[in-house]
């Protein structure tokens, strides 16, 4: 995906046909490896090939056209990861519907650690995609910086951690989670804690800075935060959860920053003999489907993921249309959807 | 990844220099449209990448070497069921980590339409991968034809439906199916049912296959069959179970075809008030993480997932190192893990 000020021509099928004096056909069965093609054609045509340098491959053609027609979704987790998050099968669920109907491509590749996302970094460098939608971005990661150095245009699921121009699409994580921690105030709890996500993610980050906003804007005096750092899965949320009960055995709801997460503290809840909502109101977070299935069905807050995926397919198709990298940015609304636990 | 027996020859940086009058440094800032370059230097390169039809891109110097480093997991299934099945999430796991420490990357497509499909072909055919595993066959696929058509190596996940010659590795479906309705048979069961996989797919066939061989062979006389189609979900393993239960209510034993059906299988057989195993003895297949966790945990027949994938990559880079398509075939042994549900 270099840029350069002369495009060279890329000699043409026909071109070939001339020289070799032969039919367009007889070209394409030569460069096909078809069997049917006389001796004297198949040199004619390769001598015509040799001359004009002519490269017979649509990997080729497309550098006229720049274009692959095709995105790349590239998460900086571990395969392990994304496959057992609803949250991601969504997004990449969104991304295909959104993808359906045009002429657009969608791979995926997931990598986490070093030697592996440099191997991303070369497969787009080598201009095999047009543009990336990045996912899932840890403070440590060397994903922007390696894409940055690509030339391809990019899109973030998420705000950058540190603030780089870059476009992105993001639900309003913070407001989101005050929502939900206003509305365990609402209820008349006063103990309440929260189950953070991994605290060098965006999404932990700011699901963290919306609980504590609305203990310090909402809460009567004297409301404390009581936090315990989780990873996004249901195991991270039991053992979190266990942390919390052991810490403030009196606690009266919790804030768990995804459902996942709330999945396995509704089993710790449930191992230490609290029942949900009585003793302790749950709120989850991205109205996953196990969100409405689970015993008792979760109260959680919902992004609007058809929203965000189309968004993020349309900022990355303005780059690539332009033939430039922009910095347009979208934050969509949450909204609280209410069940059982809260 | 077409081939033609001319292969044209692609100028260098250093030709482009030369030609220039300039340093490899200059030319290579000039395609990298960088700003430190003179209007003078700029127009000389220019002018000798249009000369020599110098291509300033890693794709098009891929085009002689022929390789991206790449691999593609194609998978006919839509998203939501690949990313919903735990049996992809262990294929997708173990050729990541099979990759790992290769310098080769793992690319993802899966699309279940026929536009998608076509999508996914012409991407292949553009040379932007150096191999494909293709997963999960169904009878109407058109997968296995358009990539026929790419001329590139393919390394089929299961046994192709319609017996064409290529490259496969495959779990011994039938031996394993066989494997546990045997087992139900020695636990005393007479009255065996099986809730089969799709059955336009090849583990759907095979599975079928190896119960009804095993009742054949190895089941006194006047055992009979009970046969109810499932679609390899816990959903329709709860459906098919029910169904069974209407037809054959004095049914002792089911042999599932996954374990996600069986896990939908055992709600049904909850509901419907009987016991696992006491009253009916439940075996499936697949060894998926929720065979151990589920209620009660699943007797069910293990695949060798990790030495599987090893021999889908040693068979496509057989392949891709010898430049053409090869048919060779691995059939690998299961297993019957014995746990509490029969």
């Amino acid at each position: 995906m270099t840029a350069t000020g002369a495009r060279p021509t890329t000699p043409t099928l026909d071109e070939v046909a001339v020289l070799a004096g032969v039919s367009r056909a007889t070209v394409s069965r030569v460069v096909n490896d078809s069997p049917r093609v006389s001796p004297e054609a198949r040199r004619a045509v390769e001598e015509a090939v040799a001359t004009l340098r002519y490269v017979p491959n649509r990997a080729a053609r497309s550098l006229v056209t720049r274009r692959t027609d095709t995105i790349a979704l590239v998460l900086s987790e571990s395969n392990t990861q994304v496959f057992s998050d609803p949250f991601f099968a969504s997004i990449v669920r969104g991304l295909s519907e959104r993808l359906a109907d045009t002429d657009l491509n969608l791979v995926l590749l997931a990598a986490r650690g070093e030697s592996e996302q440099e191997k991303i970094g070369r497969y787009v460098r080598q201009g095999h995609v047009d543009g990336v939608i990045l996912m899932s971005l840890h403070s440590d990661d060397l994903l922007p910086d390696i894409l940055a150095g690509a030339h391809v245009p990019v899109v973030l699921s998420g705000r950058p951690l540190d603030g780089r121009p870059v476009a992105y699409v993001d639900a309003d994580n913070a407001g989101g989670a005050a929502a939900a921690t206003r509305h365990l105030l609402s209820l008349g709890r006063r103990r309440i804690a929260t189950i953070t996500g991994p605290l060098d993610m965006v999404a932990g980050l700011d699901r963290l800075a919306g609980y504590r906003a609305a203990l310090a804007d909402a809460a009567p005096p004297g409301v404390p935060e009581l936090v315990a750092e989780g990873d996004f899965t249901e195991a991270g949320g039991l053992r979190a959860m266990t942390r919390l009960l052991a810490e403030a055995p009196d606690l009266d709801a919790v804030f768990v920053a995804s459902d996942p997460m709330a999945v396995g503290a509704l089993q710790a809840l449930r191992a230490a003999g609290r029942r949900v909502p009585e003793d302790v109101a749950v709120v989850g977070f991205d109205d996953a489907a196990v969100a409405a299935t689970c015993d008792p069905p979760l109260t959680t807050v919902a992004q609007p993921l058809g929203e965000m995926t189309s968004l993020m397919v349309e900022l990355l198709l303005d780059q690539i249309e332009a033939g430039e990298r922009a910095v347009g940015t979208r934050v969509c609304g949450t909204t609280l959807v209410r069940r059982a636990s809260a």
